[in-house]
């Protein structure tokens, strides 16, 4: 295999999952596999489980580890790119300063980067989704949390500690609900698949009614923003009245970012995106009417088009183009 | 004068005056002129007398409009830049669509650029100000209104149409009170003068004691941010709390600022920004608490250093950059 043709292994480590793949410099999945992260169980074991997906994907594509380009890991929280830390992360139990990119490189004899898991996914979907065509554009990941990534001028920007486009912790109710990263009000906090399942489920707490309880087999820890979806869908008063909600909080957001980036683009990924128009179309409205003219006129707000795998394709954009300059 | 010692004749065109000056490529201001803009005689009215200050300070510096690089003109408002239109501005009334670069072009036959104003700002305190030891800053002016603009990488980032940095008209608070622009919970409809001193006299309306009522001579139209920043200087309980609170909404925009950013430095000027520590300290404060650690142990928030010529002087700036180019 010759240098150029020579593939990233990309790693997109989440809460839940660990994926990882090999991507060409196209852009193409050449193979792919996960893991469960079994985030509870703490920082070394989700690294070994990590390291073992990586042998797994070399040996089954019969590739050593010097065909690499490099390894790229996309991880939820906030990085210290400089140092390669992990420094927190809301869904990584116990990952506190952990140098993540020194320990898989030690273990592996190879170039390791870290981005952001939504920076990735920015640029994922900049070089080959739904932001091919435009050079300013933000792109926000809403399921569990909301994360955020910024492209301006063609290239990610992530500030001068690698911890930038932390939108989903935009503050748009200074007195609002508390959020997962112990600040109140953020944007997360309102208008994230959690805030959903929750608003939903405290609304039936009190006694409104809503065919969800039925969905969710009167369990109610298994109503997922999924479910509030597909409810609302079905026409469930309550579940339209939740989404509703969330999409006006997510049109402020948006607003906010057309006021301050007067970009071309917002592209939106995440499990909620799959809501489609039922989320986007009244957060278009709002943008329409609570944004200034000129920025909001010239926006686009579309659906993401890589799905999962924008995190793993933008972590190898983001290495092949580290190891280009 | 030879070609690399021409001026630039910038102009700051704002709701109460027109400020012109010669700026020379090093920065600094030859000659200073200002005169009211009586903006209410509307825009053909505040255009002539912008040319006359222009012609005015033309003739004490006996210069002819050739020796001049070019023309800089800092608006308030909503700047098309690609068509030099004022799209819209909140404190020039009757300003729609005016194609301000174009007429002042024509009447004086020389090379006319627009700028927002607190961009202009923005570069004026990055190219010779508090932001010259950094590439990454968000300036923020604090007076009747709220304006922001964004310098990345060092060069000052406008968006798509060149009206990007609209900072003041971030939603902090979704549903809070109508802002200038039309909306509602903006930055600058909680923490701007205007804020400060409406907030002022409807506490007082309501029968609230302060030394205010007396600072004013009874006249509560005399009440601005700047005679609440006296009174709370001096102790009065009333002004303390209100600038507080005008202090705690702007550390909420900065901690949203810091969270998207991860900037360098939060430059802060403005009349507002007079009051000092008394208003930075209490919003460093928020910052602290709110943002993420990294980027908040990053960010140093500091007030500007150019006064009111930040606005000639990023304009002046601006020019010498694009001819340049």
């Amino acid at each position: 295999m010759s240098r150029n043709k020579s593939p990233v292994l990309a790693v997109d480590l989440g809460g839940t999952k660990v994926l990882a793949a090999l991507v060409s410099a196209q852009g193409d999945i050449i193979q792919r596999e996960y893991c469960l992260s079994l985030a509870k169980e703490g920082p070394e074991s989700v690294i070994n489980r990590l390291l073992a997906t990586i042998s797994y994907i070399l040996d089954k594509a019969k590739l050593g580890i010097s065909q690499l380009v490099g390894v790229g890991i996309a991880t939820a929280g906030i990085l210290d790119a400089r140092r390669g830390l992990v420094t927190a992360s809301p869904n990584l139990p116990g990952w506190h300063n952990i140098p993540l990119r020194d320990i898989v490189k030690s273990k592996l004899g190879v170039s390791v980067y870290l981005i952001n898991d939504a920076s990735a996914a920015a640029l994922g979907e900049h070089r080959y989704g739904a932001g091919r065509d435009v050079d300013n554009l933000i792109y926000l990941t809403v399921s569990t949390g909301i994360g955020g990534g910024i492209i301006i001028g063609g290239e990610l920007y992530s500030g001068v500690d690698g911890c930038a486009g932390e939108i989903g912790h935009m503050i748009i109710e200074a007195d609002g609900p508390r959020c997962n990263c112990g600040n109140f009000g953020c944007l997360e906090a309102l208008a994230s698949g959690t805030a959903v399942a929750n608003e939903a489920v405290s609304r039936i707490n009190r006694g409104e009614k809503s065919s969800l309880a039925e969905l969710a087999e009167g369990r109610f820890e298994n109503i997922t923003a999924e479910i509030v979806g597909v409810a609302a869908r079905n026409g469930d008063h309550l579940a339209c009245e939740v989404v509703a909600k969330a999409a006006n909080y997510l049109g402020i957001g948006m607003t906010n970012l057309v006021n301050i980036f007067n970009p071309e683009k917002i592209v939106v990924g995440g499990g909620m995106a799959h809501m489609g128009d039922m989320l986007l179309e009244p957060a278009r409205r709002v943008v329409g009417e609570r944004a200034f003219q000129l920025p909001a006129g010239r926006v686009n707000i579309v659906p993401a088009q890589l799905g999962d795998d924008a995190g793993v394709i933008g972590a190898a954009a983001f290495v092949f183009e580290k190891r280009h300059n």
